[in-house]
Formats: structure tokens, C-alpha cells, sequence
């Protein structure tokens, strides 16, 4: 968009700034007009970010550009849109803008980088396209309709296999009440548009999954953090929280948890389900790492009985992700209302994924590949906990099983900032800040275990250290 | 639930009045319990919907249940939900009940009827399962990824082939700019979700696509209806509400719409622009019915290219609707944010369905197939004219083309009433009502000509003329 001279005596910076006023002044930028995010601004012209991020602040200390609250930067509007494109209305069910933190997200979900320790799905040899490539072929011999929308619920042998499934995890549920979803995130999409309203407060874990607390804010919540702790979470703290702002609901991941692989332990279940109980809370327990879990081990919903739990779970740790196939299972009258919604957001999911997830599901090998996944993703925690102990960081908790390890370095006091380093040097990193309650700047970062032993990684992380 | 005693001198409906009030006063059904919908009772205890209706209303009167607007019966709740079951937060972005019209829906969505001249799809062995099955055949030798989610926007070489036939259609968008959704229903979905906010006052075609009416009406939208003419919309009404209701956005189909099968004329699509521009109003095009056109014929966002108009297409209507893959093209900034709000929503869309899709497209019977539904469409649209016709039904159009025929018939003022009646003969009848904007009862009902060629189906229309 504009010509840089790296060599000018006038400093890049200056040069953005007075660009960027001219294209503006001359009306090549129009009032209302979304500018490069900062990280594309910076990748076209080949300058730092931190470049851009200055010349930004001072276009906007210049009334030039306006930053929407945790949104991008625009050319300041006057009057009203540019003739013939319409003036877009603010997003977000609450007014709020939605496309909240939108240049960091593209950092961490920037997957052509060559290293992504910061990223939350499997690698596709980890996972289980054997099993689906099987069932393709067998599917492919299948008598399928292809008219018809199919179950607004989905595949019905997939969801009969999902009430046995959990039925051994001690939740009784008929296959009625399990909803097929397109992954977890839309199960938790779905039940957060079922039960959260504009304005509402939603207790969170505080870190917790980046995708659902963006979900919840698009939806107008205000997000009220229930801290975890390697053990689950801060009781005492949770309980205030409830006190104070009376949240109806609590979603929260109990087990092997987004980002800080915690385990909450069973009196920890008891108690929360109390104060659920007491306060009068629902709670959407997301539980998509049970399959990793070498340990049998409760669950809120199995205490409850879906009383006052909606239990979400998903084939994509384990099976393949890119089937997109989760289910949400929760008390009959609320699924029919979840079912709705679903017709609404999209009317049915796809029967062919489905019966690909139940064709691997039924597949002899799958208890065996199940076996081996846990069984190497423990010697890949066991491997990244000790690499990352010797750079110097402190590990939240160990929990050798699951995906994630969550950690900081006393030398990276802001992981937001030694993300967009880590970009520079083709790594995704998994800043903390994105799994915040309240989004602010912390020194914690999440890691993938499976995509971390990369030498690359260690030595950038140790190059950081060395920085300070 | 309750046992009734058809012979009995006390009439049906006091028997189920008095049993459902012993069973809430003896607690058996606690406060805030939805109670079965008309249907279903009717169903469980083989008595007339029509039964219900006068039983369920009488325990409206007398304050034992309530009824929802638009939405089912509950026993009425006193101070607080039952204890252990967390009593549920009423549903819906603005706090509206969005259960709405269940038990009609339920009726209207009921797939074991064995007639459907009701319903939205065509049979399977009209659409283009075989080019499905090669592509499947093809996929399976495929190298596939199955760790990662795949392009958020969807399968690239599926968004290239969109781009590509879009530009035949005089339509110029890149490959960017089409993020593929779960069927149309996920673009329309996410759309709304992007565009209106509770409370907006949102334009639409009257009658319109009812799943599209449910889902605005979930978020909170007041629905304002541009009532739809055989050769598009009435300008003058629809110019009249833009001025009196100030909406921001008017959804609709211009082209072989759902219910009506009209088709807006070229004049109508440029007027509607010019009507977008004066009021800034931005325009969601679903044009799903494309494909089905045998005319080439211009669409608003060809007129537009997306300043005003963001454009919604499928291959439900022509490939298969279990793949639910469909798609969204709007100007670059709006795309993005769609683009991340289908991340909140679901994350990514299967990558195999969009292969699949992909690989029916580029087989060389796909425009051979195309040409066949055409001419079997037109030649069903005839005979079922022909039909309706001799029976006495008013067709409001007979656009030869496409999935529809809306008729009604003076002896059968009530549609719903109808459809009801119609169920009770194992027939799926489309009642108008559905696709009110204001859900009022109308003698207008939809029939897919696709589906109507049972004789049982013109054998009850023929009862129901004589029944008046």
C-alpha cells in the first residue's frame, strides 16, 4: 500500500504515519474503512510490528483512526458511510464489537507457521484417519439417502453408541438426549445461545478455552472468571464470585483443561455441584479430553445426572477434528430446545461425518489406538515438561495426559508480546492473555505438547531468556 | 400419562382437564414444566389434536398452565424452579420464548408423515447421489489431513470452483470472499448473527423462508414483511415500511422464492438497490434456487457486486442437503467477520463434505443432471398445477421452475387447521402461517411439486373441499 525507505534518515515510524495521513487526506482510505491489522500492515511492508503498533497509536492520538475497544483500527468515519457501500452497524448481540482481539487471534491461529507450540488440535498422525479411511470405504458400499436433511438430532447408531459410551462413564442418558453437533465448539455455542442473554454475567474458568470466551462475548456476557488451580479451582474465590455477581451459568472444563491441563478432583465436583445447587447455577461442562484420560474418573455430569449439568464432548482429539463431529447430552427438555437451535444455526449436521465417526468408533483397532495416543502423549509431556524446566519456566501443573502444558518464564513477563517475537521466527505460540477472563497481559503461554519438540522452539524460548 | 376412557359419559376433554390438574396438584407435574405439546398428547393417547386444543385451553383459563406466545404450555410456575432441576432462563437474545410455534414446527418438521407435499427438500433419487458416490469413491483414495481443521473459510479448490461459476453468472467475487457455511441455514445464521441486534427492525419477504424467520425471531428482531408479488416484492409497500419501520436489513429471495415461487423481474432488482441505497439498507440474497433457474438471470448482487448485498448459495436443491454445504460471498471486510464468527459457531466445516462436493461438481455428468432436474422439475410443475387447479386452489404463480406452488382454496380458510387434519392422514402439509412474517393463520399453504403426485395427497384436498 505505501513505499517504505528502510534507508530515509526519517524514521519508518514517520513514514507509516504521514502515508497513511495522505491516503486518508486524498480519500484512498475512506472514513469507516478497516486498515491492514497490524500484523498485516507489518508482514506486507516487512517492518516490526512494533513499527506499525506505534504509527498506529499516533494516527490515533491524531484522530486519524479510531481502535474499537479489543477490535481492529479504522479510518475515522464522519457523517455517515461512503456512497454506495453500505456503513456497516456495529456488531455483536450486544453492540459490543465482536471482532474482539482480532489481529492477536490471527497470530495465534496463524497456522502456516512451520511451528505451532501454541496451537490445540493433534497432529494428523497422532489421531485416528486410519480408522476413518476404513470406515470410507465401507461407506462408500452403504446404501446412503441423499434427500432428506436426515435426524435434526443426527446419526442415530452414532448416538446410541454415545449414551453406551457414556453409560460406562457411569451418565445415564437415552440416545434421545444426545444431540450431534458440528464439534464441541458448536455444542458450546448452542448451549450458550440456549442459556446466555445480552448482558448477563457467565462464570468461566479464568484461563479457559479462547473460543468459548470469544463465543460469550460476541454474545453480549460479561465474563466473571472462576480461577483454576492444578487441582480445579479456587473454591473460595468461585464462591465469591457467585456471591457478587450472581451468574446463572458456569462453563467450565473439569478435566485435562484448555490451557492449563488441571484436573479437578472429585470433591472438587461435589462442591461445585453444591454451590450450583445453592446459587441456583446451570453448568455446561465441557469434557472433550475424557478420552484421553488413562484414569476413569468422574465427571460433574456423572454426579449429576444432568440435573443441572449439559455434558459436551467431541470426536476431535481422537478420532480426526476435520470430521467435525461433538455432541452436547443434557436433561430432555432442554436438548429438544438446543435441537431447535441447531435447525436454526444450520438445520442438521452432515450423516455422512458421522457415520464415518461411528464406523472408526466400531472399528476393532479403536481401544487400541486410544491406548497408544494416551500412551504417547504422556512421553511427550514427560519430554516437554523436563526441556522446559531446564530453560527455567514454571510448569502450572503436570498432569502427563491431555494436550497442554501451561507455563511462564520470569525473563517473559508479557507472552502476548513473545508471541508476536515467536512469529517473526515462523513459531505459534499460545499467548495467555487469549485465554483470560479479562484478556490482559500475562507472562503465561500454553504448549502443546505434541507440536513442542521442536529444537527451533526450545532454542527461540531460550534466545528470549537471554533478551532480558 | 393419564388413562383415558373414550367410551365414558364424561367427555374426553373434562378427562384430560381433571387428570392433568390431579397431576399437578399432586406434584407428579412440578411448576415450569412444559407439558407435552398438542401433538404428542394427541399422539400418546390417541385422541384428537383438536381435543387437546379445547382441554389445554381450558387449563390455560383456569391458570393452571400457560402458554408461551408462539411457544408450548407449561404448568404455570409459582415462586421458583423444582428443586435439584435448575429452573431454566427463558430462552432467546431479547428474552423472547424461542421455542416458537413448537408444536406447529413439529407438525410442519415431521419427516415419518408418509406424504410430504410440505416439505423444503427434493427425494434422493432427484438429486446427484451418484456423482456423490464416484467423488466418494475418488476421496477415499485421497491423501487427507486429519489432525488440524482444515481452512477456516472451507476447501479452497471448492471456493476457486464457487468463485468460477459466480463470475459465469456475472457476479465477480475472489475465492476470498466465499466462506463456506453448513448449507445456506449456517450463511443465513451467520448473517444474522453479524447484522441484527434485539430489537432491530429487520425487512422481509412476506411471505418468507420460515426457518430464516424463526432464527431472526430467536435473536430478538421485529420482523417487518415486504410482501411478495408474482413478479417480486410490492415496491410500494415494501418503500412504505423502509420508511415507517427504518430497518437495516432486508432479507429475502429474489429468484423461485420459498413459499411462493415467484421470480423478481430485472426492473424490481434494480429499484430494491436504489431502495437500499436511499434508506442505507444492507441486503442478505439468498439465492439457493439458482442452479435450478433454466433462465440465466441476473441476481441482486450481480447488479450490486456486494456494496449492498451479501449473496447465500447451496447445493442442497442440487446435489445432496445431508452434505449441508453451502455458501456465503460479501464485500471483503464483511466476509472476514462472517469468517469469524463461523469460528465461534463451529470452528471449521468438514473438509470431506466440501470435497465431496468439490468432486461432484467437477464429474462429467454434472450439467447433464442439472438439465434432467430442470425438465423433471417442470414437467412435476405442470401436473401439480394442473391438479391444484381442478381442485379449485388459486396458484399464486406458476413459475414452472423450481421447488414450489403456493395455492389455497376458498373452502379451506385455515391452513393450519388443515395441516393438522392433513397429519392425521400420514400428510406433511406446508401451512402458510409459517412463513408469515407475523405467524398469522392464512389459507395459503406451499406444496413441492416434487412431492405431490401422490394420489392420497389430492384425495384428501378433495375430502377436505367437500368437508365445508
Amino acid at each position: 500500500m505505501l513505499v517504505l525507505h528502510p534507508q530515509s534518515s526519517t524514521p519508518l515510524v514517520v513514514q507509516i504515519v504521514e502515508g497513511l495521513r495522505r491516503l486518508i487526506d486524498e480519500g484512498a482510505l475512506r472514513s469507516g474503512t478497516k486498515v491492514p491489522s497490524i500484523r498485516q500492515f507489518a508482514h506486507a511492508h516487512d517492518v516490526s510490528v512494533f513499527t506499525v503498533v506505534e504509527a498506529y497509536d499516533r494516527l490515533v492520538a491524531q484522530g486519524l483512526l479510531v481502535s474499537r475497544p479489543h477490535s481492529g483500527f479504522f479510518v475515522r468515519r464522519r457523517a455517515r458511510g461512503p456512497g454506495g457501500t453500505a456503513a456497516l452497524p456495529p456488531a455483536g448481540a450486544a453492540g459490543t464489537s465482536f471482532d474482539a482481539m482480532w489481529y492477536l487471534r490471527k497470530v495465534f491461529e496463524n497456522r502456516h507457521l512451520s511451528m505451532k507450540p501454541g496451537c490445540g488440535w493433534l497432529p494428523g498422525e497422532w489421531l485416528f484417519g486410519e480408522g476413518v479411511k476404513r470406515a470410507l470405504r465401507g461407506v462408500a458400499g452403504d446404501e446412503l439417502d441423499f434427500g432428506g436433511y436426515g435426524d435434526p438430532k443426527g446419526f442415530a447408531p452414532l448416538r446410541r453408541r454415545i449414551s453406551d459410551a457414556l453409560a460406562e462413564q457411569e451418565l445415564g442418558v437415552a440416545p434421545e438426549q444426545v444431540l450431534l453437533t458440528q464439534g464441541s465448539s458448536q455444542a458450546l455455542d448452542l448451549a450458550a445461545r440456549r442459556l446466555v442473554r445480552p448482558g448477563d454475567v457467565v462464570l468461566v474458568d479464568d484461563p479457559g478455552y479462547a473460543n468459548l470466551l470469544f463465543g460469550l462475548r460476541f454474545l453480549g456476557a460479561t465474563l466473571v472468571g472462576a480461577p483454576r488451580t492444578p487441582q480445579g479451582w479456587d473454591l473460595a474465590a468461585l464462591e465469591a464470585a457467585i456471591v457478587q455477581h450472581r451468574p446463572r451459568v458456569f462453563f467450565t472444563q473439569p478435566r485435562l483443561q484448555s490451557p492449563t491441563g488441571s484436573v479437578a478432583q472429585l470433591a472438587q465436583l461435589h462442591r461445585v455441584l453444591q454451590l450450583a445447587e445453592k446459587h441456583d447455577l446451570l453448568i455446561v461442562e465441557n469434557d472433550i479430553c475424557a478420552d484421553l484420560d488413562p484414569d476413569p474418573r468422574p465427571s460433574l455430569a456423572s454426579l449429576d445426572q444432568l440435573a443441572r449439568v449439559l455434558h459436551v464432548g467431541s470426536f476431535s482429539k481422537t478420532i480426526s477434528p476435520n470430521l467435525r463431529v461433538g455432541y452436547v447430552v443434557a436433561h430432555p427438555d432442554l436438548v429438544e430446545d438446543l435441537a431447535q437451535l441447531k435447525m436454526i444455526a444450520g438445520l442438521t449436521s452432515p450423516e455422512l461425518t458421522e457415520r464415518l465417526a461411528n464406523g472408526a468408533l466400531t472399528e476393532g483397532r479403536w481401544r487400541k489406538h486410544l491406548k497408544g495416543l494416551r500412551e504417547r502423549l504422556a512421553r511427550a509431556h514427560e519430554l516437554v515438561a523436563r526441556r522446559l524446566d531446564d530453560l527455567g519456566f514454571e510448569i502450572f501443573h503436570e498432569p502427563k495426559a491431555g494436550l497442554f502444558l501451561w507455563a511462564r518464564h520470569p525473563d517473559m513477563p508479557d507472552a502476548g508480546r513473545t508471541a508476536l517475537e515467536a512469529a517473526e521466527h515462523d513459531i505459534l505460540l499460545g499467548p495467555g492473555h487469549l485465554f483470560a477472563a479479562d484478556l490482559q497481559p500475562t507472562p503465561w503461554m500454553r504448549f502443546n505438547v505434541a507440536y513442542s519438540s521442536d529444537e527451533r522452539v526450545f532454542a527461540f524460548l531460550e534466545s528470549r531468556r537471554r533478551a532480558v
